[in-house]
């Protein structure tokens, strides 16, 4: 059996109790490693465990899935995916590959960001598709998140917006001649997606991420040290939300009193966010 | 402290670990059950707690939060909410009724429909807004849920349709009497569902909601009798998916070649399915 378990938002107590049963009974615990990061790390899951988990990076999941696989229609194998097993599509594709071996799948699901941006005090059916937005470089700075978000806008719905991840990185120098040498990992903070958002408005000039757009930060959704703030775009560009995972909310027109209220709670300023509930919403 | 615990999906293993020693922490133990339900019913939640378990009506806690909230500066009280707990409004509002008192509240998150239902192999990015489908009586056949997916139809997303649950409903003679005699509890089936879609597609004639439209039966996500189910919407409306609960997916026209691969892995018929795809996806 291949069980595919999501281990929620946080820390290592984030996992279902059921989660933790199957992970326990299992042969082989991977843990996949590149499309979001738990607040702890490996040692500290091992030792909840008791037992190794061995990281599974991009290329072992996309290229060498025979070894995930491996025996596990005789034995039991975990997948641990932070967050829910199905943000991303490479976890579609290992389910695909197992069943055409005759692999059983099990999936065990968990909170992640898509359903915990509730906490946001929005409502998630407000909410219109999700948008990624990558780190832009001098030469590279794609842009068609934007399309979804006036998508989005139009219909007056928030937009979730994850921000990129980068891991195992490589510099030029060190890919070229092939060293296994990573960059440290790299996590956008709300604060750079305001900022290109800003930057992207600024050509495109449509009127949707202007400098004074509501826009919630989201900081490390489910631990402790939690942090939800909302403001302008502008204001949330010159933040510091602090320590990674991040991401970033962009309310839509349809906002009603309660959610509003909750915003209030999480402002960075309460007088500038009544300027722009009254200004952009008329509550 | 307010702990505001989602349970997840299924059984009462579906709770986190972090979930599960609050609840053991905590002096009061409330249920929410009017929004959705677990696969198991209070008994087993209050084995595996050690401990009673209120049920909490909706009622109850729109209107006798004092009760719910009684002493929760100074002792600790969970709320457990099944899903995860901001699917609704009502747990927003008992945040902002503990606030304003001066409790703290703590959300431990856990899986939902919202994001569990990547299940299908239908990307969560490739989502629109999420609507809700009531029961529909001779006299009360509210449609505007068909707007919303019309919305996301346009932009070629797809729609995840929660479908309705009634608890606690009376008579229209036990209520002009003042009992408190309740009807059994109603599930919406996948299968109406389809047919509400149909019926409201008949007199629209939108043509979105057609006989063939393809979409996804969801039943008892995340339990071991699990059953997901790929057709069109005639197919649906005639088929059987077994004991609640369920919810419906329309597929949107941006059906990439990974999430069909999965459709059909799941196809109540793969011939009328794969003709579906090429007619309706060209795929």
């Amino acid at each position: 059996m291949l069980y595919i378990i999501g281990l929620g938002l946080a820390d290592e107590r984030d996992i279902t109790v059921k989660g933790l049963e199957a992970v326990k009974a299992c042969e082989r615990v991977y843990l996949e490693a590149y499309t979001s990061i738990l607040m702890v790390d490996k040692q500290r899951l091992e030792a909840f465990y008791g037992k190794p988990v061995l990281v599974a990076h991009r290329e072992t999941v996309e290229s060498d899935s025979d070894e995930i696989l491996r025996d596990a229609d005789r034995v039991d194998v975990a997948f641990l995916v932070v967050g829910d097993p199905y943000g991303a599509t490479t976890h579609t594709d290992l389910v695909l590959r197992a069943r055409q071996r005759g692999i059983s799948v099990k999936t065990i699901h968990n909170a992640s960001i898509m359903n915990a941006v509730g906490a946001t005090g929005l409502q998630l059916y407000n909410f219109g598709q999700t948008v990624s937005i990558v780190f832009f470089t001098d030469d590279w700075r794609p842009d068609s998140f934007y399309d979804r978000i006036a998508e989005n806008a139009r219909l007056g719905l928030h937009t979730l917006c994850l921000l990129d991840i980068k891991v195992r990185e490589q510099s030029i120098e060190n890919l070229m001649l092939g060293r296994q040498i990573f960059e440290p990992p790299r996590y956008m903070p709300a604060s750079l997606a305001a900022q290109q958002l800003l930057e992207v408005e600024a050509t495109r000039k449509t009127g949707i991420c202007t400098e004074d757009a509501l826009a919630v930060a989201v900081a490390r959704v489910g631990s402790d040290d939690q942090l939800i703030r909302a403001g302008s775009l502008r204001q949330l560009a010159d933040s510091d939300f602090g320590a990674p995972l991040h991401s970033l909310v962009l309310v839509g027109s349809r906002l009603h009193l309660l959610e509003a209220d909750i915003l209030r709670e999480n402002a960075i300023d309460l007088d500038s966010l009544n300027a722009i509930l009254k200004r952009n919403f008329d509550i």
